[in-house]
């Protein structure tokens, strides 16, 4: 990315909230109603409503994709370098919206929030989600914005599941879909990953049950420098921490953080558990766990992507341990069996999973290629 | 291994203890006395000394290597597959030695043992131990059994460290070492999923400083679950439990165990907490963080080795991601550049990091392969 294209931002953005009073009946059999969803939208929605691009973000992400809340925010969004004038998602082009997932603790309905039959935080009584019910919510936020398709749905993690959703629920909703970083079922390692997380963050006394005033800090940060670990290569933790010290030339022979590897976990934990919600992480790392396309089709994988429509960009990175690279050839050897206009590209990074959010270059040159494809397709 | 091997077995054991009353000055400066090493033998010394082979065991292994303490036991020894009469370490030709490490909690000396300055335990007041000090005390154990050199030193992962330190101590006391499954110098990786361990271990408020009379059950358990999903490999986790639900056709919607996965990894925790002390996981995994041998040789692995004289056989497994084969290659390089005698095997399994324990056929047919020319050699 150039100098000048780093300059280019949205610039600020407000936060938006849409009230779906009804609410809706979940997957697990429970009403969720009322249901807020906080969005931001950058660009402008053209006359004929058909170059509205939505962004899905990760387990840890929110709304704000791009842009500054105030001129004091020290932090862009955090997809800033894929989103704005000029970028790959371009905004002097497109429509692009964000949502923060239901379930969530960034201004959308998640346990947090307060249940109006208590007056209280839902706390526990909250009702699972699922990637399909982020999804049924987001469509009603999709039919309030006046959009009947979306020119594409893009999203890496756990946003690239709730883009495979979105193709499979709504196929006749969207032109394109680009799921990054993802996989199309949950491996058993990533369940295991995520149960252990969870029962960092279960066994603080200070979760006390899921009502807590005060976050249960320590479970919640160890189940934060665990995924932490996941999300970086083996490569890439040797090349940026190596086994250097991080205060003295030798050995504190005690328990404290002697590796800069630990003061760095130590320090990704303790910011985690000042914006992020402990029953949230709960939440959604449950609803990662039980996604997975063909839980109808006895495993089949062509079979559960047989309602998709949309062509597709599929990406993954070599050095992905958390969503290898096999799990989204699987994907694509489904999609192709099926017929569908798929391209994919394994990207060379020594990022790991983080890539998707590194990889500006790379990645924001085949998605800028795919969209302007989308567009001659049209003409 | 044929059914006849596995029927053969060195039968009833039973666990000696060695004080080294004056006890040893540790690489932290500290002091540790008395020590006592909790040892095993089986087999045979022989006349002059020269058919014996100390075998190493990793974390959380221990002397109890073959055959069974009682014939009520319903399991023997943790490598009975290996070491037995007619087995690859052949206990009709071998004197086959294994000593638990000091830290530990089988026998020998570590921090749930009575400090006798305090008649206490130990608790944090224990000194901090790393790889070497473990050798130096075995040392002191082969000196007592009146062993001048072993013929071999073997063992996996934490007991590869071992082997690899008293080539580097001792080089004039061994014939050959094997190390199998293990690294030369601890990645940032490792040391990370130790510090999160750690940190669920010292975060459990059971823990008390390390002053408890009931384990911090908990936090041991969250400890030990993470580390066993460091040991299996993602393709072995999907063999063995896909996305298997353990108790009924569907979703439970809640946050209790789902998956067969769940289940295991809570069920390995429960008889993990029963047999292993938590301080014990505390020392130990801190003595694998600081293991390196290039400490001393700013990163330069063969100036590391270049104290190693004896014939060496290095084995790694192809998916084996804690310690990936790149690791024993690294090695291997620094071995090969100093001109020493060693041989390499990259097994092909899909077992991960315990395969070390499971691919008896080719590792035992590898070793014994090693240990006859050895033989060869000496006539």
């Amino acid at each position: 990315m150039n100098p000048d294209q780093r300059k280019q931002s949205v610039g600020i953005v407000t936060p938006r909230h849409f009230v779906i009073e009804e609410g809706l009946k979940l997957q697990c059999g429970q009403v969720l109603a009322p249901i807020t969803l906080c969005y931001e939208v950058y660009g402008t929605l053209s006359k004929n409503a058909d170059n509205a691009i939505l962004i899905e973000h990760a387990l840890s992400g929110d709304a704000h994709v791009a842009g500054y809340h105030s001129p004091e925010d020290a932090k862009p969004g955090w997809w800033e370098s894929m989103v704005g004038p000029g970028k790959t998602f371009d905004t002097e082009k497109y429509f692009i919206v964000c949502s923060n997932i239901i379930g969530g603790c960034s201004g959308s309905t998640g346990p947090s929030s307060i249940n109006p039959k208590t007056g209280k935080r839902y706390g526990m009584d909250f009702p699972l989600v699922t990637i399909a019910d982020m999804v049924h919510a987001q469509k009603k936020l999709m039919d309030h914005l006046k959009i009947r398709k979306w020119l594409c749905v893009a999203g890496g993690s756990m946003g690239g599941m709730q883009v495979l959703r979105w193709a499979l629920l709504y196929p006749d909703s969207l032109v394109s879909a680009i799921p990054i970083a993802t996989s199309s079922r949950i491996s058993p390692q990533s369940i295991a990953f995520n149960w252990v997380g969870r029962e960092a963050i279960m066994s603080d006394p200070a979760w006390n049950g899921g009502n807590y005033e005060e976050q249960p800090d320590k479970g919640l940060a160890i189940a934060r420098m665990l995924a932490h670990i996941t999300y970086l290569s083996e490569e890439s933790m040797r090349r940026k921490f190596g086994r250097k010290l991080q205060f003295s030339q030798d050995y504190s022979f005690d328990f404290d953080k002697d590796f800069s590897v630990e003061s760095y976990l130590e320090h990704q934990g303790m910011r985690f558990v000042e914006r992020f919600d402990a029953n949230s992480y709960l939440y959604i790392t449950r609803a990662i766990d039980y996604f997975d396309v063909t839980d109808k089709t006895g495993g089949d994988m062509a079979k559960g992507l047989e309602k998709m429509k949309c062509k597709c960009l599929v990406v993954s990175f070599t050095s992905d341990w958390l969503f290898p690279p096999e799990q989204s050839r699987e994907m694509v050897r489904g999609m192709l069996k099926n017929g569908l206009d798929v391209s994919y590209c394994n990207i060379e990074s020594s990022y790991g999973h983080d890539a998707f959010l590194l990889e500006d270059d790379t990645l924001g040159r085949l998605i800028s290629n795919f969209l302007s494809n989308l567009e001659t397709d049209k003409e």
